[in-house]
Parts: C-alpha cells; sequence; structure tokens
C-alpha cells in the first residue's frame, strides 16, 4: 500500500486585494497573512482621499493593519499613510531610506518586510525618484506562486514613470529595471502603482517582450524619455512636500 | 522508505486578465487554457471602445479568442461583441436564451461553457435584466481554486444592479442572488461587471456578511430597490437595441 506524504501545515495563504483611485488612477494593495491568527496586513502606497474606503475592508475582512507602505515620495497624488497612522494606532510607515522622507520605518535593497509568515522583499529601483523601491513576494515554496512584484512607477503596464524630476534618471531607471525587474521569474506578476488604460496586471516576461520603452536599447530609451514632453504634475507641489513628511505634518504637535 | 505520489499532470493553468473601462465603469474578464497548445480564451463583457485593447492583449499573449460572452444586454455601455466577431473570424457570441437578444451560442442554467480543459458554468440570476446569468468556473479539483463567479449587474461588491427597467424585478433578484450566488463556497472570489469605487473583487462569504441590500429581508430588499430614484440610464437608447443583437447590426447584409 502506498504511503502519502503531506504538508504537516497548509501554505500560508494569502489575502490579495487591488483597490484603484479614479482621480489619480492610482493602485492601492492590500495584502495580509489569512492562516496566521492576527492576520496582519499592509497596504501599498494607500490614498489619502480612499483611506475610509480602505480601512473600513481592513476591518470588514477582519485583518490587523501593522504597516502602510509607499513605493516612493509620490508626485501625483497624496499619501494615506499619515491619515491611516492617525486613525488605527500601531500602524507604521515604511517608505525606502533613500526617498529622504520621514516615516517609522526606512527599508534599502534586501530588507526583508514580514507580515505573518510572508514577507516581502526590498529590491531598490530608482530612476523614477531616487528612492524608488520595489517590493516582491518571497522566493521560497512557503510564500505565493508565481512571486508578485509591486513596481510602484519604476515599471508601469507597458509602460514606466517619467524621469524629469525628484532625482529621476533615465540611465538608472533603465539600469534598475533590467537589474532588479526583469531578472525576477518571467512568470512573476507585476502590479503597478498606477494604470491609464484600465489594465490591472502584467507579467516580467510580458514587458520583457512588450514594453514599447524599456525593450530599447538604453540610448534609445533615453532619447524617448528625454522628448516625452509631459506637463507639470498638478498635484507636485501639494503632493511632494505632504510626503516628504507622509502626511504626517497634522499629527506632530503644534508648538503654539 | 515514504513513497511520494504527485499527480501526473500539472493541473489546467488558468491565465485571467481583469480589464477596465473607465467611462462605464465596466469590468471585462479575459480567461484562457494556458495549459492548451491552443491557449483557448474568451471574454466576458466586453466594451466596444476597448475592443482593440482587449484584441491586443489577446494577440500578445498569444491566446486564441473562441468566445465573446454577455452576462446580460447592457444598458449603460454597447458591448464589444460584435466588433470582435468582425474582427476575429470565427469568434462566436454567447449570451443567455432568455435575454431575447442575438448571438451565436444561447445558454440557459447548467449548460458548460468549455475553453480548453476549463469550464465555465451557467446559473440564471435574473432580476436586474430577465435575462442575466451568471458564469462560475468549474467545481472539479482540475478546475481553478477558489471558484470564480462572473455576476454580471446581479451582484455588485456591496451593491446589486437595479431592477427598475428591462424586465426587472427586485423579488426575482433577491431569489436569484440568495439561491444561485448565495448557495456557493463562501471563498468563491466574486467578480462584477462593474464597480464605481475602486474595488476589484469580493468574496460570496463578504458579501453574505457585508452587502447593505442583499442581507436585509426580502421585504426590506424590495423597499430599497424601489426607493432607489435613479435617473434613466443615459446610454440605453442607444445601448440596448445594439446589445439586442450583440452590436452586429452593422455586420448584417445591407437592403439596398
Amino acid at each position: 500500500m502506498a504511503s502519502f506524504t503531506t504538508l504537516s501545515q497548509s501554505p500560508p495563504k494569502l489575502l490579495f486585494r487591488q483597490l484603484f483611485e479614479k482621480e489619480s488612477s492610482t493602485y492601492t494593495y492590500l495584502l495580509a497573512d489569512c492562516s496566521h491568527p492576527d492576520k496582519p496586513a499592509l497596504l501599498i502606497d494607500p490614498v489619502d482621499r480612499t483611506v475610509d474606503r480602505d480601512l473600513n475592508l481592513v476591518k470588514e475582512l477582519g485583518l490587523k493593519l501593522i504597516y502602510a507602505m509607499n513605493t516612493h515620495v509620490h508626485a501625483d497624488h497624496v499619501t494615506g499613510t499619515g491619515l491611516i497612522k492617525g486613525k488605527v494606532p500601531g500602524v507604521k510607515s515604511v517608505i525606502s531610506k533613500a526617498s529622504g522622507s520621514k516615516a517609522d520605518v526606512f527599508v534599502e535593497a534586501g530588507d526583508k518586510i514580514s507580515f505573518g509568515d510572508l514577507f516581502l522583499e526590498v529590491r531598490a529601483t530608482p530612476g523614477h525618484t531616487m528612492g524608488c523601491v520595489t517590493y516582491v513576494t518571497g522566493a521560497g515554496p512557503d510564500q505565493p506562486q508565481p512571486r508578485m512584484a509591486f513596481t510602484g512607477d519604476a515599471l508601469l503596464i507597458r509602460g514606466c514613470g517619467r524621469t524629469d524630476f525628484q532625482g529621476g534618471s533615465s540611465q538608472q531607471l533603465y539600469k534598475s529595471v533590467h537589474s532588479q525587474i526583469f531578472t525576477l521569474p518571467k512568470e512573476t506578476l507585476q502590479y503597478p502603482a498606477h494604470d491609464y488604460k484600465g489594465f490591472s496586471v502584467t507579467t516580467v516576461g510580458e514587458e520583457m517582450l512588450y514594453n514599447p520603452r524599456l525593450t530599447k536599447d538604453e540610448e534609445t530609451f533615453k532619447n524617448i524619455m528625454e522628448n516625452l514632453n509631459l506637463a507639470y504634475p498638478k498635484m507636485i507641489d501639494v503632493a511632494v512636500p505632504a510626503n516628504m513628511v507622509c502626511g504626517l505634518q497634522d499629527l506632530e504637535p503644534k508648538a503654539d
């Protein structure tokens, strides 16, 4: 009689939700470890105007929010991080050290952010801004398969973030995408911070084949990025100062 | 020494994409069996203005589109089905027999729509319109887990479709949701035809707990639906006649 070998425990179970903010076409991502008794959760790139929607969903799903994370200092919308910290005590804000922004937790390439038995790896992907990072789910057999990469504005679906402000550099972005994202398994699901055409997800393999910018050589990419003739972002003068303190300026004690 | 029992074949692999059309806040769904040599695919609720986007994605992913399906005769946008049939020979349009609309394939409750080794079950969920159906992925171990339900406008995320035109009936909708959707496993992923708040997915269990309308008793539900005071849909006079022929009117031979 054959004997059966089974896992003594089920693998950790990821709860995953993609949430959209229409005004800035921003995606916010909710991830939680549902197999853990606390159901610890995190939000990536929350937007101020959708904080109540997001926190209500967290509550309905019985999750415990522990991190509000940003891929970078956004120029096109105000992060919801500060508002979330004011509404849910104990939540820690997370951003890259290289961003120069305020936060509770600063991350660098190679760091891990754990929530229950699941974790995200931090990859440095500067070029859209100098502090951009990509968060990638773990590589182990006990982590979600296929892997998932939250690329912020470094790599969009068939596009990428602009490189003409906030320390942006087309050379650096080209290097970031090729060394940090295109080296992931091709089936890795790639979730961007924005989409303007109604796409919700892509894969690393698809972008390596069809991204109209990043499939070009570095010189052609640089020329494309230098000739986009984009308008000055309408939110930048409000969004960047607010986001440099992760929206926390209103929470600080008043001097008077 | 322990012997290991493994599956002789990997289970069929579902490729799944959620696509959004902003003007009507409509979700279109692309499903394909990627483990099948032909990669047969189908689109649920395509929109006319995003047909080129959707067909380009089908092409890039190397899929063979075989069905363009509708959950019902839409009143708020024109289906992309007719356009798709004109652009991709061999694609068959699918709609419920009860819709009274033209199509290549008419489905009824209990029918199966196969694409490769995967299939969708048809459930009759009238009430928003008399011909509404919900397409649900199969229940077998060789089908995607958790199951996925494409509910059209019968059940939205924390909402439902209106019941005041196109043969709508709040009593019928209440019965449809409770008998055909709330009887699915609670972990079933539920994908609606529209969302207006930036949600992308819910589960049957969540809606059974938190849907503000369908968690009420039938009488309360009926009162809610009778007092929504919604405006006449701006697209209805264009959309319904076009969709009754699945957008095919322009493909028919001219009489002159």
